[in-house]
């Protein structure tokens, strides 16, 4: 059985990551990865489906043992990436997606160096600031911020192997898809497949 | 218009380029590059269809200026890619397929960095050989010298960027046609992108 792929999404705050991964699992079947986090549930979220919600101890005790494949403190909160999850799926075969922030996305990169780094981004910048207004939850002020976090986003897009432009989902979906494909087809991962045709070869 | 990108397929006589070069044209509307040659038509080949037929000045009134992407002498016959067919569907943004040996890759690489070199082939060897056998028309020695060809093409299999694996037809057109997918979200074949996404925030 063939190894599933890593594949890390990143993208601008209001590029619709979080749509095109409902429809990516939809469509073909990839697994997600879930954060576990200390910072206390909201409203509606559950445990196991949103995040690992985890205790100070418990996140720390993760960390001890190599329990997480990345993980990074904002404010006062711990967030990280369980390593249990990803490697299982991926042994069994299945693809899985992490959905980070561009310093996790390197963090993965350094350990995974066959994880596929892909920027999901709007088509220009005007279609993301209407994203983001048309939500109608943000205040003018939260929606500026974001904006300006696009600025040091974009900054960092040319660590990515890939850029998607989510303009139509479908077509987005299918790129990231199509990017995965293609990976598994390039000659350095049909090793095993060269050796088995050149021996066959050698046998006739 | 974003420019068309040239896709080289190689692979395996036997391992069914040719039918997956038909349904690639169906299903994805790519282009297909007509060779041009000095051998005398066959029965019920056609001129423009099957391929472009010259007298031999003809065609070496061609390579003379510069007419030819790649060409090659086979037994006293010329075979060869005319470019402005190659130039002007890729101008039209359209996908060119070209049809062609291990060293007509090789030079058309040289040419076009940017061209995507494929190999098509079967499963495994055995399957191989039971395509050639199934087709009826060939006899044991013609089946064994194909055979014996495969062996010396296996080794050029390591030149090739992708390996494609015919198996299952429409699995095998959908992974050419999500190579080309993903190259086209390459970083490097989105600078133009990245530089009108910068300028649009600074602009902010």
């Amino acid at each position: 059985m063939n190894k599933g792929k890593l594949i890390v999404l990143s993208g601008f705050s209001g590029a619709g990551k979080g749509t095109v991964i409902k429809r990516l699992r939809e469509k073909y079947d990839y697994s997600l990865s879930i954060s576990a986090t200390t910072r206390a549930p909201r409203e509606g979220e559950v445990d196991g489906k949103d995040y690992y919600f985890k205790t100070v101890d418990e996140f720390k005790s993760l960390i001890d043992y190599n329990g997480l494949i990345e993980w990074a403190q904002y404010v006062d909160n711990y967030y990280g990436t369980p390593r249990k999850f990803v490697e299982e799926e991926m042994a069994a075969g299945k693809n899985v997606i992490l959905e980070i922030e561009v310093q996790g996305a390197m963090k993965i990169k350094a350990q995974y160096p066959n994880a596929i780094l892909i920027f999901v981004t709007t088509k220009d910048i005007e279609t993301l600031r209407e994203r983001l207004t048309s939500r109608g939850t943000e205040t003018a002020e939260v929606i500026q911020k974001r904006i300006s976090r696009a600025a040091e986003e974009a900054e960092s897009m040319e660590a990515y192997e890939f850029i998607v432009i989510n303009d139509d989902l479908e077509t987005c979906v299918d790129a990231v898809n199509a990017i995965v494909v293609s990976e598994s087809c390039k000659k350095e991962n049909r090793t095993q497949f060269l050796i088995d045709i050149k021996r066959q070869l050698d046998e006739l």
